[in-house]
């Protein structure tokens, strides 16, 4: 594993733990935080057991496929109708190149492939208070092009005022102004913006007299109102930025790679009731088929979601306890949807990327694999919090009417070309109940450290125990970070 | 064929000319415009002959792997040394989304991949005369977080004085100033730029208590001085936004599926000496293994590039000679150079993409495919008109040379890890001598209206005659547009 780009710990070089006393770890969970610390405390020699209630892999790193089915706590239940080869991830779906999930697709042999986390051709669209711009869709090649250049104008001409107060030298100004230029697609001495190629063609160059023709650009008034510049920075975020990756044929790939590393390590439909700290050690009691099991370890790491952690029988202390109650772990939703047709390829020449809109979906996702293909699965939306909440109290049904009737508003295909969708509310999914966590400053300072500090033999590794909430790369990292503190204590001993 | 976006001519629903007599059309040279010509007269009902002169299709959209052999027209021979599986397109390489060349993948089946032309984790290297920046490689995502921080702050502060003339309302101008928080990452009410972590971090979040350090941004003054933000507009040109496409295994899968369909009237080896008119019709006189041929057509299509063209024995009317002399046809050199790890991913985690320079290679890119396997072949330079000349007069060793001392200013790994190159001058390979044109805008209104125009039965068509200079989408439509006249003539008459 190169480049220890926020690995969280450097495991590479580490001894095995051979000449000790065979320490048994306990492992809670089977997602991407309980496999990498069984994979990994393998690598080091140490004997785990990965107890996992559901028969999969993965937690929240799943990939929907034709047959999948789940029933929600709610009793809502869901089959896949995907055709064969159509797949939707509802977790994560994408990583960043800094990740060390990258690192592990590497050392796991899982191909990714670029997922295009931003596509100029795609489109913002908004409703309400935000003037003459509603209702209407617009290619992000147009607002960016349009407000780049009006702003770009505005501080051009300012530029080498004086009451510009600056530091900057005549020839710092001077090489200001030719920046501007080259930003804002600027003409002429005046340093106007008056609209530029960038923003596309009414009709596009070609072969023959066809020179291309140009749109009217915007209004600078109007693209303020609209609000939809405030949406750029959105693929401009440091985890968001060009070249965004995930692997080829759906996110799972990854844990069913490192459950394949683990597979005699992990017992399946095993659902933890109680942790115990046995001083020095711990005691978990699960059932398996309705009964009631009892194993021991010397260590325990666990990776159960702090909603279904609050309700087992633990030794934690009062503190981890209280602390367990205030993580911030919100719900997510999202849904696949089956067109017959790849509308927004065929039709609005959009190969991959997101469009933005004030209306509560949110996003909708164009598909990053299976380009020029007949049929395609569209993310139709991708909520949070409270929104996402009032989707779960849904039926599927309900969803998907939600879904379609947000999305033909972009989209006017919809109708027409749907097929079938499959949704996921991470807060009724059964043993995971919500998905992410972010912690405000204040927490980070306060109650965060509690939750990743271990109690006795006592480990929590998880996502919403990082600085990367609802990122797989933090429960890889806080897997790891368990596992170098678990190797450090047993080669001490 | 859906969306006639750029098509130059739409072709859709043209009826068969099978009523009509047996028309026969002569193409000149196996390249995409001639291909397309041969492919969609083929559909109409047409007699095609295709006249090229090397044994393989494609023309400039070539794909140089393993064994493939070139010698050029200065005696210098190169066999390609890359490993089995890997790949570099010395011609074009990549396309936009709305290319007309996007739907010839689909309706051919050719699967495309993402092209990687943005990678904020790319490099900018600048030597010379740009301030205390040189000498150095910086991220792309520090230097554009850096300087559209400091603009939208420059901007925030005047944007409500009144000696910023504008007619934006008081609203507007606070749109104004949250749009500029959002695009400049600004903090507080003071409207400033202090860094902020679009520009990446010096240790990344990760897991426990690693929350992330960030590094010091750039003065504001250095960067400008740099001129690299010069440079952003790059990848936001229409032809260059996000999302482009590229086919997976090489370019050369377009011309070689287009080959396929029209493979029995591809004669190789055909070497063209005269094109005569024959009122109507035209003869063509070539030679084939040394041995002089000769062929009539009802109509003709040549493809032939203007720097062969001008030698040729013709009946082109003294205006088009004239024209055809003057065409800007200039040469392009590129290289691609196999190393024995992909360092720019382990060692840097660039996952495609390209880093600019002003170094004399121009640009350096790397491979949108094959991600986290051990080998790659990256392109090492990517040079136009005089450039390419003098680099076109050196051996291909020292042209390697040359891309690995000017490379390793931004890669130091460049040399322990390389093992072989393939490099490719255009103005030099048999039979193409020469790249691409872009018109100025004087000629574009007087000269260029000539090429495109038909000469009696015969027609030019090619990328260098079109408003696509140096694209295959250019060739595509210009054949299209002579493949729809020539139907209409025929039907007509």
């Amino acid at each position: 594993m190169t480049q220890a780009t926020g690995h969280g710990a450097e495991l590479a070089g580490l001894p095995p733990v051979d000449g000790k006393s065979n320490k048994r770890v306990l492992i809670l969970g089977a997602g991407i935080a309980g496999l990498t610390a069984a994979y990994e405390l393998g690598k080091l020699g140490f004997d785990c057991v990965v107890l996992e209630p559901r028969d999969i892999p993965g937690g929240r790193s799943m990939t929907i496929r034709k047959g999948d089915k789940i029933t929600e706590t709610t009793g809502h239940s869901q089959t896949c109708k995907f055709d064969e080869g159509q797949y939707y991830n509802p977790g994560p779906s994408r990583f960043p190149q800094w990740h060390v999930t990258m690192d592990y697709c590497r050392e796991l042999g899982v191909e990714i492939q670029p997922f295009v986390n931003l596509n100029e051709n795609a489109f913002y669209y908004g409703e309400g208070d935000i003037g003459p711009m509603a209702g209407k869709r617009h290619r992000i090649r147009e607002v960016k092009t349009d407000l780049r250049g009006y702003t770009a104008e505005l501080l051009a001409k300012v530029a080498d005022d004086e009451l510009l107060d600056t530091e900057l030298s005549e020839s710092d100004k001077e090489a200001l102004i030719d920046f501007l230029h080259y930003e804002g697609g600027l003409s002429g001495s005046a340093n106007e913006y008056k609209g530029h190629n960038r923003r596309g063609y009414k009709v596009w160059p070609g072969g023959g007299l066809q020179e291309g023709e140009l749109d009217d650009p915007y209004q600078f008034s109007e693209l303020l109102q609209s609000g939809f510049g405030n949406l750029f920075h959105r693929a401009n975020e440091y985890q968001y930025q060009s070249q965004m990756f995930t692997p080829k044929g759906g996110m799972d790939k990854i844990p069913m790679a490192l459950a394949e590393k683990v597979k005699d390590k992990i017992v399946y439909g095993a659902q933890v009731k109680e942790i115990r700290r046995t001083n020095p050690g711990a005691r978990v009691v699960y059932t398996v088929d309705g009964a009631d099991q009892e194993i021991t370890g010397d260590y325990c790491i666990c990776t159960i979601p702090p909603t279904i952690l609050r309700r087992l029988q633990t030794d934690f202390s009062p503190m981890l306890k209280n602390t367990l109650n205030i993580v911030p772990f919100q719900n997510s939703g999202k849904i696949g949807m089956q067109f017959k047709r790849r509308f927004w390829e065929e039709d609005d020449r959009i190969f991959g990327g997101l469009s933005w809109t004030n209306l509560p979906i949110g996003e909708v996702w164009y598909p990053s694999s299976g380009f020029l293909d007949k049929k395609g699965v569209m993310g139709g939306y991708y909520v949070f919090g409270p929104m996402s909440d009032q989707l779960g109290r849904m039926s599927p049904e309900e969803r998907t009417e939600f879904a379609l009737s947000n999305g033909e508003k972009i989209h006017p295909q919809y109708r027409d070309e749907f097929e079938n969708a499959f949704s996921v509310n991470w807060a009724t999914i059964p043993h995971i109940e919500g998905c992410l966590a972010h912690f405000p400053q204040a927490m980070l300072k306060t109650f965060y450290p509690l939750l990743i500090k271990p109690e006795g033999e006592l480990y929590l590794a998880a996502s919403w125990a990082s600085h990367l909430g609802g990122w797989q790369a933090g429960a890889f990292e806080a897997a790891r970070i368990a596992v170098k503190n678990i190797h450090e204590r047993t080669m001490a001993s």
